[in-house]
């Protein structure tokens, strides 16, 4: 199949290109490589070294034999899109171009306003781009299961059938999410819904959880293969940014009480979802919603499961909850669906624990740059528009 | 009470201009122009002649005998917002300073992505702003009914307790809106949600109904001071349009079958209603939506009203359905909620065909002007992305 990556340099980006080729679709892509400037932004670098896009893509034409057709643009710009979709004719587009990260939209009024409108404007332009080029093409968006936020009630699976006052729909769930950034995939979500309605197009909107990782199987051992491993405060999500402080010997720091539940999966656990969705477009017209990760977890659980984990390894990791930036809540109920994956096949990892263990292998071998970069792990951009490192609370043992 | 009207050129904000200086309030406004704009990019104008800002500026001030603190301005350049604020220090601040039609956003993707970016981006930045200079100002701003598109289940202002699958929650009603612009209006209405939640703001969330109308009683009979009455298909709304086709003998064209359902409100409601919005504000953090509208009617009805009014004055108005132009469903439940403002007093204006007789007497004063521009009355922008004229269906007498 034909497979367009909008993001291809990216976390997900790169390690899905190597994925889907080893599985024998044709891959073309586009970048303009801001994710590489706004973790420079954030004075931080990626764990792992990564190479520039030329460096890149011949090894991937070394490992796998064909090669990726790339170029670097700006979703934003509609004649790029338009243009590229025309060359290559995508039978898939899987959208990973966008700002990902909430702290960092969070900051002040400029990145705020530039977080919703780089992600509006390229979802957008993709969408009149299908409905120019190629109306047949499955847009595979990458969402986040932020978008529900934490409502005190199940989480459905994009839709549900309510009854109110005696009368019955099939309405989208509402949507309560957590930052500008997070806003920013509603909005978009609302936005391929209506497409979808109006012209015909059709699209999987992914629900991901939070994903842990440093590599899949396709890399291989060509460091070149290596796809970025973030642990800013901004571009790092929670497990990587806890493997990360294990190698070097940092605390692990949970925000506040670390109760928070979420959804979590493996790097290869979102390869294989992906994969999945591509390879089962909805029909004509569908709109549909995946819930994407591998189990529930509270924050808490998984500095417990890395501590044990670095710990065998002959760490000595200890857990100490800072301050929470956020503006979220530390207690509540979480049971969001996520059968529509396991429908169409998808195997989770069951062991997270040895997921954990590859993850810190890997990372020791760039310990030296992460301890290059220690001060940026501590988050110090808040909720409330200001910006002050989070302090440590007094270590509790909670559960 | 110091009151802040972004978009205070347009149909809107000059008529509450008015009425709040008329009921002692101080006003202060920005306007880009951009209305007058895009009106004439659809080749078309308003019926009644728009005087230039500094002309209106004048004879406002001749009449309630106090200036409006205006600047030319966007809302989409953050120091401009911030630092009228400072200036004004507003204690309310409405908010009409977006495009307002959902066929202007639905041209092309130009259209669309500057119809979601100039709204979004205005907001946030008035948001910001708020945040900054007044975080106890109450900010009022402009949705509308069309957020909600049009569910088979009772429509609730804005929050609704459900039960799901044994458990309850309070949670937002799911909106399925039907253009790129009535979108984003629930882009906003997210934005401004969280915005409330995160830093504690105040804001009435405006869900209004099709507003219709030459007047209000404040303007007297000062020609300088009448506001806006478009008739385009971008611009003019469906009663305001029905009107000036009968003043010239065209055809009443509602949409389909005209059983679609609606909110409507006289322009003297819509200003009495956002008056008691900006007078009650709500508590520090509180988001609310009300739903502001006098009745529901289908469009066909409302033809029909003006049909009525207008041969009783002399005219002979025929109504002629046309091809619609839109997506939209035809026939359909529609039962909204619209308590909020009858508990704060609101008084409907009940006799809808006085309403009727004042807009068609006022307009046939204008009667050259729509003649000189009766071309761009029916449509032609479709919502499948293509422009040809919608034509007229065979005449049915639907009820």
């Amino acid at each position: 199949m034909r497979v367009f990556i909008a993001g291809i340099d990216g976390y997900l980006g790169w390690a899905l290109a190597q994925y889907l080729a080893a599985r024998g679709h044709e891959i073309a892509g586009a970048d303009l490589f801001l994710r590489r400037r706004w973790v420079e932004e954030m004075n931080s670098w990626s764990a792992t070294p990564i190479r520039p896009m030329e460096e890149r893509l011949r090894a991937f034409k070394e490992r796998f034999g064909k090669e990726i057709l790339f170029k670097r643009g700006d979703l934003r710009d509609y004649e790029f899109v338009e243009n590229f979709f025309r060359e290559f004719q995508p039978e898939a587009i899987v959208h990973f171009g966008e700002m990902p990260s909430a702290p960092y939209s969070m900051i002040d009024v400029d990145h705020c306003v530039f977080t919703q409108t780089n992600n509006i404007v390229g979802t957008l332009n993709i969408l009149y781009a299908m409905k120019t080029v190629c109306p047949e093409a499955h847009l595979v968006k990458l969402g986040t299961m932020g978008e529900y936020g934490t409502p005190n009630i199940d989480i459905p699976e994009g839709f549900f059938e309510i009854e109110y006052r005696g009368r019955k729909d099939v309405l989208p769930f509402p949507r309560q999410a957590g930052s500008w950034y997070h806003w920013s995939k509603v909005h978009d979500s609302n936005n391929i819904m209506f497409a979808c309605r109006i012209w015909g197009l059709r699209s999987t909107d992914i629900m991901q959880g939070v994903v842990f990782g440093t590599r899949i199987d396709e890399m291989g051992d060509d460091e070149r293969l290596l796809t970025r491993f973030d642990f800013d405060q901004c571009f790092g999500t929670a497990v990587n940014r806890f493997c990360a402080q294990a190698v070097i010997g940092h605390p692990l720091t949970p925000f506040g009480k670390g109760h928070q539940k979420r959804g979590f999966l493996p790097l290869r656990d979102s390869m294989q979802c992906l994969t999945i969705a591509i390879e089962n477009p909805p029909k004509e017209g569908e709109y549909r919603v995946f819930n994407q990760f591998q189990e529930v977890y509270t924050v808490y659980e998984l500095a417990e499961k890395v501590q044990k984990v670095a710990n065998e390894l002959g760490f000595n990791a200890v857990i100490q909850p800072i301050e929470n930036p956020r503006k979220e809540l530390e207690e509540h109920y979480y049971n969001p669906d996520h059968r529509h994956l396991l429908d169409l096949g998808y195997q989770p990892t069951t062991d997270v624990e040895s997921e954990l263990r590859v993850m810190l292998q890997d990372l020791m071998k760039y310990r030296d740059r992460i301890e290059a970069k220690k001060d940026v792990i501590l988050p110090d951009v808040r909720w409330d528009g200001t910006r002050r490192k989070s302090q440590f609370l007094v270590p509790t043992q909670a559960s």
